[in-house]
């Protein structure tokens, strides 16, 4: 059976809540007839890079898809690519910042994802979920992580990897005027058409 | 029992769908005690006019509250003010253009509504929904028939009447990139929400 | 000769600059072939009205053009119309803060401009200049203002009066992220524009 | 004497004026002591590749800025890295429309700019003038133009090379409801005050 790792990051910067992984919480177990298996993961640089490894070592996914809050956007979107480098104001949950460092010094500038970005988004769409295809996934950890699952593919080859950011929830936006934001309802059905769109002919 | 009047606008301007009547439609027959009596308005200048006096002197309602789409806000918005102006480059579903015209050339340059909007936006923050009290509701047909209930209290002074704005829904925002969305459910928990707050002491 | 009187605030909310008296003091001496009076207002409910009476009574202007800063506008705003609501969790530069009063309690609930908006925004358009009218001048001291000078033509019948926004400076929003701005000068011209538009046939 | 190409890209997509040029046309001759070698790029995949190598061959500058219009954005912002990735469903000015595909199927995923992107938003800022590193050139002819003058460097490794995009002129959005501007007078300082900030000791 297709196993897909899907990674959602717990709150920072404050936040009572991140979105990130109460959506990946209320996947289904299944979809489009492949096993989808959760996973936490802290918002922290070195952390989740330790605790994204052992998760593929120990489940060796044909995929990961990792979903990360992107506080502002209106709608769902894959990212495209994840660059070598990591640059934010704000700490990560252990207190380290980063302000311009390469992720790994030998590692290539960018990694593109291998997942269908394109088709995870007309997916989404046709679920009735604004969605489109995003050139950036920041330098904060949601594109560390990102980074982080394609060095990965040095040891798993022929997993696919990539990323998804989602928007604010309602009740994050109660106190920040005019930002969009969506329900997690509808986050997790577009998460799920998204997932199902990996799988060009259902297969 | 009290009996609060709730609009809702058809679709208009070649949408498909208007959340506003879809919201109407899946709030409960009672709110904090009171029956709630729902009308689905024309997105016409005349027809609406007509419709709603029509139910006000059939129902002799004690709230009326008005729900119109307001493309473009990432929130709920409680109307303070409805002003004595029609102008829209956009046509009516009766194909009329008003471009700068009074709506009652006897009437008040405005008239404030009588809803509690403060208390209707911390009633819906409350509910974990984002909203602010808004001072425009433009100059089409929202404003148009928020003006007209209130030209209705002379013959109904007991009457209290306002309007509130709500976003586009996910499925109108797939073909407007960047545009704030909100989902149907969280629309008709936040007009529950601003509803039962027409009662500070839930009496 | 035609006298018009156009004012500016000063600034507030820890603001050090108002771009709305610095583009009044940037104004030519003459446009139009009327003469331009500039008078800096205070932000401040009470002061505000002082000292705009006090001008008026002796300048005795054909028209009263104020303008107010309208901070995330990114287009110059000719304003519709004022409403007799003073509210805002801001203080003014008296350190009073107004939320939810009436600015006279037995004058009517609006005041539409003399001012003609459209022409103005079409002038300022046709010199290059984003522009579109506003049907909210918002509850704080602009609307206040615009409200008072409404007032005054009780006294002063054949004077016409109103109100524009005008976006931030580019140096305000050096530190905030995504704000739109406009370039002193290019606010200059717009404003010469919408004054020029005050005659149609340049009469 | 130091020598920096500047370029600008011309019109595309039905307009009649392309900022980039515009403000690139402007810059003074000499900044920092350097001599400022202004170049007009064609809007197109193809030419622009051309016209850039003669000039980089012809010139031998040592550092490239290539300007570029991102209609939208309300600052001065400029790009981390280029990906090789074309992308657009807007055609190039020869009608080249390229959905998907490397720039340089050979090259590496990604480059970063070698020129100081944080001390250029710095020098931006203390100008008066907003500014922020972009993450994301976009997936038209600018990122294409910033990932080629990065693959030049393999025949002129001393070189440093760059992109800047740039707002809207405000006739620009005279037309376009709510988007930002900038005037080119302001840009035309900013791009001045970044290119002095590549010599963090004005040597």
């Amino acid at each position: 059976m297709t196993k897909i790792l899907v990674t959602g990051f717990n709150p920072f910067n404050h936040e009572k809540i991140n979105p990130a992984i109460e959506a990946v919480k209320l996947l289904p177990d299944e979809i489009a007839g492949c096993e989808i298996i959760k996973l936490q993961l802290p918002t922290s640089y070195q952390k989740s890079e330790k605790k994204l490894q052992a998760a593929v070592e120990r489940e060796e996914p044909d995929f990961v898809l990792s979903v990360g809050q992107a506080g502002g956007r209106a709608c769902l979107t894959p990212e495209l690519v994840a660059i070598n480098y990591d640059d934010c104001p704000v700490a990560d949950n252990d207190g380290e910042k980063r302000e311009g460092q390469a992720i790994d010094p030998e590692g290539p500038a960018a990694y593109f994802t291998q997942l269908p970005v394109k088709e995870m988004v007309k997916a989404i769409k046709a679920a009735g979920i604004p969605a489109e295809v995003s050139t950036t996934a920041g330098c904060f950890v949601c594109n560390h992580v990102m980074y982080y699952a394609q060095s990965l593919r040095k040891e798993h080859p022929g997993m696919q990897a990539g990323f998804i950011h989602i928007p604010f929830l309602p009740e994050q936006v109660v106190k920040r005027p005019n930002q969009p934001s969506m329900a997690l309802e509808t986050i997790v059905t577009g998460l799920t058409a998204a997932i199902a769109a990996f799988f060009p002919d259902g297969d």
